[in-house]
């Protein structure tokens, strides 16, 4: 038994925590309470730190993993970053597992200079996280550095497949014209092929995620190369399921973009392992409901049960049981 | 006559400057000269701020623009975000429009995030630029948020649409079925199409960033949503400048990945405007074919005269001439 790796290590924290839910930990100015603004008086970094620090300590407990959307750090500069970096040491305090949600894309010795940043031998640096998500609109030149980074540095990574959003299949669903090989490997998967076509997010995964999961894996059997597949697309999750059948699929889109518990269900294997579902403003903001900003953590710990309840629930009548 | 926009004066910085030509700056820490790094007394934010700065001084009177690739800042950490920061500034004050190449790339209100901080209202932000460059494999959804900034706050985009890589083919090359309306309009726009498929690079072009060119353009006639299309695919260049007229193209991949001046004239317009070719490493760095680090300023500053030369020669011989 060789030693466990971050993937192992996602595993054993989703059996341990008894839950695949992830915390998102995206903080907008005008959504953060008066009086943490007032504790900050008026900085925009500490703000942020505090507000996302006191959602830790009251999830830390429940969840294995918390995801911070890169977007809406980078979007106060310098002090934002800060938030950043500070947000993530203490989520790994709390014993969280971070995904940086990034999108990061580039070829060559621009991929391995975002992979050094994110995926890095530093454990210190600035950007360094556990998990990155990663476009594929390059090809395989976009993913193979980053690839290459998990592996050495015990790092992962979630590769954009079949997006959340509504105009997702503008690209993404496009019918391709498959060649032989394809049309046979999906064949053998498990996956339907109608007249020689198929949408284009499935050759994203049999081309570009698929070929980086036959190799190196955990102990558990997963890789560390994981898809990112919309809550909101339960069918083509079901069908990307069979694809990947060795990543970990990372679900967003639950809770505020629509998707339900019963949505992700799909995204699971069989053993109600293999996928982590995101939510963020859903938590992060469930104060707002209750228009009790003084007590948001509370609210943060409440609506993270809930969405713990919800999808266990709906695990649970689907027989996926951990 | 309104006031001239962004690319307006893009555009007549072209004209003034007499060409399209684009420094990138790459930092590498490894091929910065080892006199720089003394100078900075090893301080990482220090040497690559020097190191650009004399580069910007060195090319910025024969050229309109430089371009940043945020990634190799961000594998550096904080002092890799100071040292892009100071860059931009210089090569601002020395009258250079900036590009971002960041491929940023999210939906709703994480890519209006992403527009506040890159393409925001506050010119002294931190990640403020002019152009920026981003991903559209999640679909409009994608593009609309940071479209909308480019017009609200005159700044401008490059949407990736045909990538200079080799593996830029595996999603971008792809055979997708087309709807009668595509392949009619496409035929409108020039391009043949054979038995009802088009490449996926082509529907990018036609659906993500054409109808945003329809919309408000400079004076000049050019829309702030361009594209990033590489010189080193010059056929697919040309049916890709049928289809985004009013697009101006970023073309990279120009000398170390192979492009040639003659590769990147499909990218221009018969009246030679309406692309910027950029060059990165084969001008940055420059000095090591000739082995003398201590006038690498030099050596980037002949670089960029060589690629001006070459450019223009191809163009007056194509007849494409401003």
């Amino acid at each position: 038994m060789v030693q466990d790796t971050l993937v192992d290590r996602l595993i054993g924290a989703i059996e341990s925590k008894g839950t695949p839910v992830c915390v998102g930990l995206d903080p907008v100015w005008e959504r953060i309470p008066e009086h943490i603004k007032q504790e900050a008086e008026g900085d925009v970094e500490e703000a942020i730190s505090l507000f996302n620090m006191q959602i830790i300590d009251a999830v830390s407990i429940l969840v294995p993993t918390a995801k911070l959307q890169i977007a809406f750090y980078e979007a106060y500069g310098l002090p934002g970053i800060r938030a950043f970096e500070r947000t993530k040491a203490h989520a790994r305090e709390q014993g969280l597992i971070v995904i940086t949600d990034a999108k990061r894309n580039d070829i060559g010795s621009t991929a391995k200079a975002y992979a050094q940043g994110h995926l890095g031998n530093d454990r210190g640096a600035l950007f360094d996280t556990d998990f990155l998500t990663v476009n594929p609109y390059l090809g395989s030149d976009g993913i193979t550095p980053f690839a290459d980074a998990c592996l050495k540095n015990d790092r992962g990574i979630f590769v954009l497949v079949k997006t959340s959003n509504k105009s997702s299949g503008e690209l993404q669903d496009r019918l391709v014209k498959l060649n032989g090989e394809e049309q046979s490997q999906l064949e053998r998967l498990g996956v339907e092929v109608k007249d020689g076509h198929a949408p284009l997010y499935q050759l994203t995964a049999l081309n570009i995620v698929r070929p980086h999961t036959l190799g190196s894996r955990g102990n558990r059997g997963y890789s560390p190369i994981g898809a990112v597949v919309g809550a909101t697309y339960p069918e083509q999750a079901q069908v990307l399921r069979k694809i990947m059948s060795h990543s970990i699929l990372l679900a967003p889109g639950y809770g505020t973009q629509g998707g339900s518990g019963k949505d992700v269900v799909p995204c699971f294997n069989d053993d109600g392992l293999g996928a982590v579902v995101n939510s963020s403003s859903g938590i992060t903001y469930a104060y707002e409901k209750a228009n009790d900003p003084r007590n948001f953590a509370k609210y943060s710990k409440e609506a993270t049960q809930a969405a713990i309840k919800d999808i266990d629930g709906a695990l649970r009548t689907a027989r996926k049981i951990r």
